[in-house]
């Protein structure tokens, strides 16, 4: 946004915070598109333009890639549209295709901001173990029939805790910026009928950052790659040295905190 | 199947029975349909063909509508294929859509048929509850945002179980067939995240019979009928007495036992 438009927008009643959860299959990514491609801010700003009569650029906490799902996206835009905020969330919902629903709306100061004011982020990652897959999640969980060992991955896991350099599990060819995060927790648990669930919590992530970390674990939980070669990878900087990129599928994120 | 035909098929070597799980979401059924129209019959046949090497006509313990879920359908077919028994799953799966998946495969004497020997079935309903819908269960359960009481409704259920007439319940138009039905067992759980999940046992159903006692059990539960009312409706055996079909994305095939 330039920053008349950005001053133009402030000078609008109303800044707006919605909590918004997606299944991101059919959608290339959070990030507005030029159609005909689609993304999950493309359909959420032509809904949001209805209900609240003006023009509508909504900023996010974050962007997610094509296919990835969100429970809690947070999105903040400036209107001056008059529906009241308790009916916010029933009209949206209303107008939007039901692989987007909007969970929450409040309205904030006008500092507050999705993508500037977030703390921290937690993003979920399933796997689908079992001789066979599941129909049900094949688009919410990776899927491998290999038995995963739990132990391992949770101790490769343990690595990542702290405040760390991420070079190693960045994207290759990513925009540059300074790698270092904290990671406050990161856990798998086993969560019946054979599904594996991750979930990561740190104050930001580098692009495709937990899928890199995720791939490399999983090389842990099927024995490929010891606890000890997972730390020297992480500490090698270096994108080659770890494993291919989770798909897409299994990623969730999770929660925004401010 | 002409009888010829059938005699030819059981002339084969092998009769194999399969259990198996699909999303019926973007398919028009379970039933053979004349392509461009997909049902699930039509991709299972197309896969078992290429792994057994002859033509393959499945028969099935029944139908299921178009957008109705399976976790356990059964299917058996004649075939002179030679693959080892204990290959079958992976092979099937490894053509397969993620949608489609067969959960376990095995040999059986040449009397057994999936349709003819099923002893009883069991089906699941499943409905979102919550002040807004999820974009993950949008596929997989019907969603009602007010509130359902479950005592009055387990109460209606309690009406079906036993031997009935359960004409009220069947699809307008249906081809004619004996009413008559017993019910094993029929109970709705609160499962978590806001979700009803309605369990029916029953030796048979009537085309439509789950769909049509769930929409009317849920006006139950909305209080639009008392219980007195609903074991009325299904005194009747008058269909227009019971309130609309249910839609199918909420029904499960869970099991059908022999």
């Amino acid at each position: 946004m330039k920053p008349e438009h950005k001053a133009e927008m402030k000078a609008r009643a109303r800044n707006i915070v919605l909590t918004v959860a997606y299944d991101g299959t059919a959608y290339h990514g959070f990030q507005r598109q030029t159609p005909p491609v689609v993304a999950v801010q493309n359909v959420l700003e032509e809904k949001l333009q209805l209900v609240f009569g003006d023009t509508i650029e909504l900023a996010a906490s974050g962007r997610t890639d094509a296919g990835v799902h969100a429970y809690g996206q947070v999105v903040n835009f400036f209107t001056n549209g008059t529906i009241p905020t308790e009916r916010i969330v029933r009209a949206v919902n209303s107008l939007l295709p039901p692989d987007i629903v909007v969970k929450e709306a409040h309205e904030a100061d006008f500092e507050f901001s999705a993508r500037h004011s977030a703390k921290s982020k937690t993003y979920i990652y399933r796997i689908q173990q079992g001789e066979t897959g599941s129909p049900f999640t094949q688009r919410y969980a990776w899927y491998e029939r290999r038995p995963l060992d739990v132990v391992s991955m949770q101790q490769a896991l343990d690595c990542i805790v702290g405040t760390h350099d991420f070079s190693a599990f960045r994207a290759a060819g990513g925009a540059p910026m300074l790698p270092i995060r904290t990671m406050y927790e990161a856990k798998v648990e086993e969560k019946g009928n054979d599904m594996l669930e991750f979930s990561i919590h740190g104050n930001g992530f580098l692009y495709h950052m937990v899928r890199n970390i995720i791939g490399t674990v999983v090389n842990v939980g099927l024995g490929r790659l010891t606890v000890a070669e997972f730390q020297r990878i992480m500490e090698s900087l270096d994108r080659k040295q770890a494993s291919a990129t989770a798909p897409a599928c299994g990623l969730y994120l999770y929660k925004v905190e401010y």
